[in-house]
């Protein structure tokens, strides 16, 4: 298979081979121009007396995808964000927030931005769409903004990341999905780190974490933001361990505040903060067949042991939702406490800590900070719902984002495939976005083609998610695909498929060959 | 990922490079010598108070796995089957099948074997197993004919096939997983077939299909069944067109029954027979978006609407039974009507479709003939619930058997995957088979590598059920494996895992180019 693939150059400057068009869609309230990928269909299809010669795509590409901007690495994208006109400030005097303005009935241009992007200019098609009888309307600015103002969705969107282009987590939306990328100790270049996070927009990441390590941290970091068309997510406790020395014990609050104030100025949008980790829970996790696997978590356990003081995330969290507030970076909890094999699933340390999780969403909507909630781990496939159930009651339905589950602990290798199990069916429950997993997990960093396959894996189980829930643009996608197969279409299905690149070129190596299409009875 | 497994020869001759050793566990009722293979640990684990320096696993491979053993595809593989001294016609004059002995209360050498290979030597840990409070007992060769009586399970074993080393389908044993194989008319060689069957129990096919075509196609299933240690089944109406001169019109019943007959004699182990597509269902399939996407399916329409007949397959259903019966074949209830899109999902043209495939159950029981059904397809993740508990139903609980299902048509290339997902959640739910889908689905015809990567991407979904439905030898191997990984055991790890070649290959390259080894938060 992948050797199609592994000769495809990723430019920086542009993604290219993606043969739909760029197009854009205004807004009504602000002067947004809100970007999709059109795919050109060879003919018409009739879906429900509906016409489509075309389909707008949703699109993680940004600028990248649009061949008409010239884009220049060391300048960053077009700070977009600075042209909507919307002064926080004059609006607001006490908090500039998504979900401030969400309590006060002000819609913003994030908020209609992402309205945009998520019905993908078929507004008519969803309003007539029904299956299983239930009626759908599009998404509304107003919609979006009920959402956030009861904390069901976020738009993570820190107001130094001018380069972004809004999209929210929630339950109620389409399911998203997060591509982890960094550097080792050992050093990629700036602009290795740049093009990884570009790669993973390329192939649909919603999100983008940034967990590098070593010297240039401050510098990769701000390169990717600059450059970054989605929300860019840290664990800031990385880089405070780093100034640390590397040691835990000596890890102070202060260390972790500048850390914080310094991330939070060039831009993060969200943080994992490892902050329901507590003393009380430290005996159930050693119990445990595989104790702490979360590399936030441990640093705060031994912390926390060392010290013989509560977890200083816990007790400062106050002090950090201030910090957060003024930036409106979103808070995502992290779930020190995570299962590392399914022997731990659903555990006491597990359920315990998400519990805390839920207390400290309280705390930081009083600040009105955005907050999602990280999930596990490594879960059997009979145990997920309960931590979807679990999730929503203890946390007061703020969204889910986490990692799998993956669904056995033997499967090295295929951990992608793994976790893609898990994601689609905690997506289907209700999970808003799902980290993805590579096939390198448990054995090493990703290359560029491991980005690839882990986010495609997790775009196939997001998608079947959507479906589950009843998505009509999701559905839309199906069936023109389908039509497409029904009458050997083959470059609109290409184009409708997840990785048109690939199975571009895969197909036309076995029509070469061969001559079937397909081999089950 | 791929470049590194892509070099690996795979010898007819031998499974290569799969360090554990062969083992074989005898009979107690008969002379079996019942092969598994054993990993070796690097050290002592302890687990619920019993140690582990060693783990036997279920082992597809057979004689290939065994180094002591010297094969010649030529002569074809030992019939080990003649050594266990049944006589079947003197035990019972009117039917050989093991429905027939089940119900006398009679256990064969088959059952006695499958009920040894499902326990792996772990008697003494599956009767102290305890998670959710069940009590679980090993498998008793008098449980196995039990679930044989009820029709609640079947051992494919055509009395023909005397190379095959038993196996069970149905729900209160391991999921297990089939291959398709098979060439095209362009024809590769015989050798090249065989070495794609071994290839494929290599990596873990329970059983293969091969659905080969062209004009070698009577002398390759005798090659792949003279080396075959799985069960292979067929279509035989893909042998019967090509006789008809590949026109659906000219099929007969002469011809159809006399391609079964020459099958049978070579010792094809199940045939998947499209007997419950009828006249009244061919108006629901044309309402459907794609139709009939099952190549059996098509033939068989094509021809009931030619002849203004009803399809033959139904009415000479209990003719057919006569054959199977008497070489003790069994039979896979082709799902003509299975859905191709995820909008024909459980549709009446699918379900009723189903209810015949439950009548006809019925009337295969009457002669004692193993039934197993076949299943969809492509179906979303919140219809595959139904799917399952329809088949119990209407089919009066024998084991199902299905493609996927796949829960979106829009993963063309990572089909695989999708497969996966659907896979792993009705199988969670009872499926008693998966049968496996490669990268190529819907492409083109998979190379080996593809029969790899659709085998291992089903195996997780297969363990990932056996999980969830408390099997304690799968929650054992995954216990050991995170206790070698919380230990940092590598070489365990790698021998655990469902591809010690290709974890131990990126492992050793990810090492050697940096150190790390995970990058979650």
């Amino acid at each position: 298979m992948t050797n199609v693939t592994e000769n495809i150059t990723c430019p920086v400057k542009r993604i290219e081979c993606i043969p739909p068009e760029k197009i854009y869609s205004k807004g009504t309230i602000f002067p947004l121009e809100v970007g999709m990928k059109r795919v050109k269909l060879s003919k018409t299809y009739f879906c429900n007396g509906q016409e489509f010669s075309s389909l707008p795509l949703y699109d993680t590409g940004g600028p990248y995808s649009d061949p008409s901007v010239s884009i220049d690495p060391e300048k960053g994208l077009p700070p977009i964000r600075k042209s909507w006109g919307f002064q926080r400030d004059e609006k607001a005097a006490s908090s500039i927030t998504q979900m401030h303005f969400a309590r006060k009935g002000i819609i913003t241009p994030e908020m209609e931005y992402v309205s945009i992007r998520e019905n993908q200019q078929l507004e008519e098609w969803i309003s007539s769409f029904s299956r299983g009888g239930a009626k759908v309307s599009p998404i509304t600015p107003e919609f979006v903004r009920q959402e956030i103002a009861e904390g069901r969705a976020i738009i993570p969107a820190n107001i130094n990341h001018p380069e972004l282009e809004p999209m929210i987590i929630g339950r109620k939306f389409r399911v998203k999905i997060n591509a982890n990328i960094g550097n080792s100790a050992l050093g990629s270049s700036i602009e290795e780190e740049v093009e990884k996070a570009v790669w993973s927009c390329r192939w649909g990441a919603d999100t983008v974490m940034d967990l590098s390590t070593g010297a240039n941290i401050h510098q990769t970091r701000e390169w990717i933001l600059r450059n970054s068309p989605v929300p860019i997510g840290t664990v800031p406790m990385y880089q405070a361990l780093e100034k640390a020395g590397g040691k835990a014990e000596a890890l102070t609050w202060e260390l972790y505040r500048d850390t914080l104030i310094e991330q939070a100025e060039q831009g993060v949008d969200y943080f994992t903060i490892h902050a329901g980790i507590l003393l009380e829970h430290l005996p159930f996790a050693e119990k445990r067949l595989t104790g702490i696997v979360s590399r936030g978590g441990s640093i705060m356990a031994k912390w926390c042991k060392y010290h013989k003081e509560e977890n200083f995330l816990y007790t400062r969290f106050e002090e950090i939702c201030k910090i957060l507030q003024r930036y409106d970076i979103a808070v995502s909890l992290g779930d020190a406490l995570r299962p590392g094999s399914i022997i731990d699933a659903n555990d006491e340390a597990q359920f315990g800590e998400l519990k805390v999780l839920g207390e400290l969403t309280k705390v930081a909507w009083k600040y009105e900070v955005q907050v999602m909630i990280e999930g596990p781990g490594h879960v059997p496939l009979h145990m997920i719902r309960e931590n979807m159930d679990k999730e929503l009651a203890y946390c007061h339905e703020a969204p889910f984002y986490t990692l799998g589950p993956l669904i056995t602990d033997i499967a090295a290798g295929y951990d992608h495939i793994n976790s893609a199990i898990g994601g689609a069916l905690i997506a289907s429950f209700g999970c808003s976005m799902l980290c993805y997993v590579t096939p390198k997990e448990h054995l090493g960093l990703p290359d560029r083609n491991d980005v690839r396959e882990g986010v495609i894996a997790h775009k196939v189980a997001a998608h079947g998610a959507d479906l589950a829930k009843g998505n009509p643009v999701s559905w839309l996608q199906d069936e023109l695909m389908s039509r497409a197969r029904y009458s050997f279409a083959w470059e609109d299905q290409f184009n409708l498929s997840l990785d048109p690149e690939k199975i571009r070129a895969v197909h036309a190596q076995s029509m070469a060959a061969r001559g079937h299409t397909e081999k089950n009875p």
